[in-house]
């Protein structure tokens, strides 16, 4: 641990910058913008899982009144209209056959909505329906239907995606030398991300390019994928991301801009596009797992080896399942010590929603097997699962495996905050009453790429200029503090320029908790590129060399005279002034760029009668290096815990023969506030060891991925009944424990 | 002359980039901007002269329905609201008095312009009325009234605001030497500017700050002044320049901002003020200058000696008053070699509306003065006009008075050629037809500073941010051509970003020529800036010298092997990718930045029935060192011989007890199409001499200052008449050639 830093506005609970404007409604949304003359999109969607289109007929839908035109996919002849950073295999506009009920089919334009609603009943298309898969069972089986015929790559069964493998040692060997062997099965089902706003998008083609306002992670990612598709320069792509509404990573991806693009290009007016909440269940959602670990284990609680076979459901096209999948392979794996393992992963696709990007992707659900596995192991060992989990748990310094980047946080003291901040085991006389505790890690896997550009006015204040979203995380204010921190300067003297390709630098993205670490050290470095031209400039000036000059507290320093800001530039620039640009690169760094860490502690109620859970207590932990802002990094804490009730309580997208049976928020049920624990509390570690600006590390997944198991283990450990199927619905529960009594009953039967 | 550079992109007529969104209506002015929730300002105008304001009653107006706010100088209590750059004389709305009939006293916020305009009306304004002075006589006799009682320096004469001194060798001695004497004084209007855009504002006040839209040229000399006016930093102001419909000068100031911004500060809602021409009459307005030239020449021609003395009607306010009177004393001189001069040049406040900046500002009026003078001195010497000029022009490298920058271009050469272009003298038979010509010079009294980032993106396209502004000048077109040229590709691969203050950097003013010369310089150095790092990268993939890499075509060469911008860029950032910032500063020059030629002849016919001048043919030429963009050049140079022929023939604003009595486009008569020179060129004078990028030279200013002398000139030829006021309208000429009819008959009287 390293010492302390003595800080100014880094590491206060400052309120967020973005505050007033967003209680007071100010605040702007993609929907929100009025953009002048802009008219209404609605996209057509495929009805079927799986089928040849014949046919589209739009004639009826232009000549409705109002209706200013119809995209199909023959407006995209002279494009490229195929998405996908591995594979290119996903039309953004259904080409000759849908794979998936939702996928666009068609879309329209008009003057309001209704009247696009009404249009998109006019447009004719005919179908030959094809036999669909829902799931990975109907996917993989000998003969199943083939989703991509032509361009699948021959797998080990139909409909295989992608695989990949990771091993250390010889697993056969480890086993060997186990005294028992535990093997499990585990199924995450498939969540939707529900991001408050859904994905809405604003395009107007203009006459050398043009400008698209969208709810969007990844401004710059989009650009480029507009770039590919439309086969225009990068300089002529703008992409705005105002406000963005949550993203969770539902908001990575491209959605339905390009036919915002194709509508505007074609009836020459901006087109916008306001998704519903069934329309954003169509458009992206988590992959589902199945996840079967096999751990062996000394009598004495020392893992010997760890193998996993996992796989992923991907949905009708590559998207992200590659990167899913692999990072699927290390999180399976958590922060233990392994003398063998041996995993393998693979994608698989099914006619479904493409699966996208999730908070920890591929670690909510790989976390959820092994840790639930870790208490079947720890209670059959009769060991305590804190001190199970404590003896094979990876130290600081150790490697998960040869070449891979060691841990840099203290997980034990990590652990003992989140049991000690849960409390008592079980209440006096409260059987239906226990705790359960789980650790995840993510070897975080962003980019290291960010540039920032920041620019120091005459009056001493100074503007940010960062590509970063702000989704929400409080990405604006945090990014600020550090350059406030950086130049000795109020945090009122630095405001933040929104992300705008036009105007602000390249960003890789804003996922995978990179932001604070990655483009807060872009500004720290562009800051302390302004202040060493300031200082140039102050040697000039005065005469001295620049090493007998400071900065501090927004004045130069040289000689005991204090010199503002002002003087320095209009010395350098004359009588008009001017301004100081500062820039900052990262580039290639060492993945992980961290180890985010997430811990859990769940003090859970069960009542036998109904299957109904309760979480009376939940502690969440986040190892935060240092926290440039707490009161930040607690919600984004407990905002991913929140997340993880969702899909460990109540979330589950369901399919049935290719229909999503519940795209709606009645029957997809995400928590509200009366789903909160009773309490609940989120600790912040902060050991000073990150490698991000102020020893800062990223946050913000973690607390997604301790949730399930830890509520899991505590039913367990209070009813003697291992739920390996999410979520842990009443029913569910119900009948684990009928099952249970039943089986039980059994046993006491002579 | 230096030889000329091999280019590609630069010396192109390539058509402007946003000539397409201008000609198809697409091009955005401030008015046409719709911002959300925008309703409409009006401004109360002072009808008097000059007066005490006793009260200020808004009741009723507050009352009227759809009425949001009104304010009065007290909403200003906590702020700074005064003006002027030299003098904080300038109220941003009346205090306690009024100084000139246009003044703002207060300003409504209304639904809509109808209401706002009739609650104008309501608002009850008590006024002691005090007597006024609308012009220099009425303003420097002896007790003339004060317009500026407390604040006003002790002058030489009652409303006296500043005078400037310039001389060289002992003038007295210089008038010793000379044979011939000449002692003329001439009068020059005031003028409008009209930009076809009115002054236009749409303020928004937001949490922490503002955002203006202006039609301003120079809005970072915009967000200063709202900075000190509202006590803000600068960071927090944000000013967008969208298309800017014409400024000349009449946008370089504040004007009706403010006004916009304390209306938005009270009400919580965007503001719009858009101005009528009427209104923009009261706003800004040309100096209107009377100028004494008194010179010795010798009997062969060369002059021995020059004095002037200049005086300059500055309006209620002194503004831009001191840095016009300024630039008068070295105009005045014209570019001839003087043994002995003496300038004095003052400003002199009356009850009108405070000038500012004008094309050419206080060039325009003392060429005037100086070029017919040089006519009436040749007539009288006998010797050809042409000839006296060259006579006693200065020679490239020689300098007007000692310090100051050498002349920097070949005038005689000039001068030949627009002689040689408008042709003989006078058509056979036809003696009311005759050539004038003239010349005169400007010193560039730009800044030298200016700041340009450049963005190269991975597909080798190119951003350019800058804080010039897009007047209808062109720059747009000319830094990008620029920008392409010296990264060597084509045009369609940069992108320009317009002004605005929020994203691009700082820039001192888009005025006195100096855009392309000096923002063109930081674009050429930030372009520089960006291919350096872009070649380093390329050296550190390649493992070789960066000496022994190139870059064109937007490509990288090494050892013969080509390498996209994207290969360097992945191999740097690693596989997300990334850009490149390039800055590019400019600082202190030396000024003039360079001398600015314009050159005019002009065939000129008058019909002696009516007094009427009718230009037959007018050359008009700009020595441009090196034409970036030879169509925009001549579109410049044009524009302004253009609005050199209104006030040559028509233009002025006439006051009346204070009054003005022409404030509309009938009774104020700008020229049009029809009053078109039959013939009218322009002729680029290329010497690649240029201290600007590629040798370049600012243009854009010259061609207004030679017309209003060699029509003077012309005529003076043709009927022997000599007019020394401006306009030269129908009854003036008419008037003087009757007189002169007169004269001539008494002469010939026995």
């Amino acid at each position: 641990m390293k010492s302390k830093q003595s800080l100014g506005v880094v590491g206060k609970p400052v309120h967020r910058l973005d505050g007033i404007e967003k209680v007071t409604g100010a605040a702007r949304y993609a929907a929100d913008l009025s953009i002048e003359g802009a008219v209404e999109g609605k996209v057509l969607r495929s009805p079927y899982p799986h089928g040849i289109i014949r046919s589209v007929d739009a004639k009826e839908a232009e000549k409705l009144e109002g209706v200013l035109g119809v995209v199909t996919s023959s407006d995209f002849k002279n494009d490229d209209p195929y998405l996908g950073s591995t594979y290119k295999d996903q039309p953004v506009i259904a080409m000759d056959r849908v794979r998936y009920v939702g996928e666009p089919v068609s879309a329209v334009a008009a003057v309001d909505e209704a009247t696009a609603e009404a249009a998109l009943e006019l447009i004719k298309v005919e179908y030959d329906v094809l036999p669909a898969v829902s799931n990975l069972d109907e996917a993989m089986f000998e003969g199943a239907p083939l989703i991509h015929e032509k361009i699948q790559k021959q797998g080990e069964f139909p409909n295989f995606c992608y695989r990949e493998d990771l091993k250390k040692g010889d697993v056969e060997e480890g086993f060997r030398l186990a005294d028992e062997i535990f093997e499990d099965t585990f199924e995450f089902p498939m969540i939707y991300h529900y991001a408050m706003e859904p994905h809405t998008v604003i395009a107007r083609v203009e006459s050398n390019g043009m400008t698209v306002w969208a709810a969007t992670q990844d401004p710059f990612v989009l650009r480029a994928d507009l770039a590919s598709i439309f086969r225009l320069p990068l300089s002529n792509i703008r992409v705005v991301a105002p406000y963005i509404g949550g993203g969770y990573g539902s908001k990575t991806g491209i959605a339905v801009e390009p036919l915002a693009v194709a509508l505007s290009r074609k009836i020459g007016r901006p087109v916008r596009i306001v998704q519903s909440i069934a329309d954003s269940m169509v458009t992206s959602r988590r992959h589902a797992m199945r996840c079967w670990v096999k751990t062996g284990v000394k009598a004495s609680g020392e893992i010997t080896a760890r193998e996993a076979k996992i796989y992923l459901d991907t949905g009708a096209y590559t998207e992200t399942g590659p990167n899913t999948t692999s990072r699927a392979t290390v999180r399976v794996l958590g922060p233990y010590r392994y003398p063998h393992f041996k995993v393998s992963a693979c994608c698989v696709f099914t006619n479904t929603v493409p699966a996208s990007s999730f908070r920890a992707v591929g670690g909510a659900q790989t976390v959820w097997a092994s840790e639930s596995q870790m208490d079947i192991i720890a209670a059959k060992l009769k060991i305590d699962p804190h001190e199970f989990r404590k003896k094979n748990m990876l130290a600081r310094g150790e490697s998960l495996y040869p070449g891979i980047k060691p841990m840099d946080a203290n997980l034990r003291q990590g652990l003992r905050k989140v049991i000690k901040a849960v409390g008592k085991k079980r209440g006096r006389g409260e059987r239906n009453r226990a705790i359960g505790i789980a650790v995840g890690v993510t070897n975080s896997g962003g980019s290291g790429a960010s540039t920032a550009v920041v620019r120091l006015h005459q009056d001493g204040s100074l503007t940010v200029l960062v590509g970063t979203t702000e989704i929400g995380q409080g990405s604006r204010t945090v990014l600020c503090q550090i350059a406030a921190e950086e130049l000795g300067v109020p945090l009122s003297s630095v405001s933040l320029i929104p992300s705008d390709t036009a105007f602000t630098s390249f960003d890789a993205s804003t996922h995978s908790s990179r932001s604070t670490t990655v483009m807060g050290e872009a500004v720290q470095r562009a800051t302390q590129d302004a202040k060493r031209q300031l200082i140039r400039f102050a040697a000039e000036m005065t005469k001295q060399k620049a090493s007998r000059i400071k900065f501090a507290d927004g004045l130069i320093e040289c000689d005991g005279k204090r010199i503002t800001v002002k003087e320095v530039l209009l010395s350098h620039f004359g009588s008009a002034g001017g301004e100081i640009i500062g820039r900052g690169y990262t580039g290639k760094k060492e993945r992980p760029l961290f180890w985010e860490v997430g811990l859990g502690s769940a003090m859970v109620v069960v009542d036998p009668e109904t299957g109904m859970v309760e979480i009376e207590k939940y502690i969440t932990a986040a190892d935060v290096g240092q926290a440039i802002n707490p009161q930040l990094c607690e919600g984004q804490d407990e905002g991913a815990a929140m997340q993880g009730i969702g899909h460990t309580l109540s979330e589950s997208l369901v399919y049935e023969d290719g229909q999503l049976l519940n795209p709606n928020l009645i029957d997809y049920k995400v928590p509200g506030f009366a789903d909160l624990p009773t309490q609940f509390e989120s600790l912040l570690i902060e050991n000073h060891d990150g490698p991000g600006p102020f020893r800062s590390k990223g946050i913000g997944e973690g607390g997604i991925l301790c949730v399930a198991p830890a509520v899991a283990n505590a039913i367990a450990t209070a009813h003697g009944v291992r739920i390996k199927t999410l979520p842990l619905t009443p029913e569910r529960v119900w009948r684990a424990l009928k099952d249970r009594k039943a089986a039980s009953a059994e046993t006491k039967k002579p």
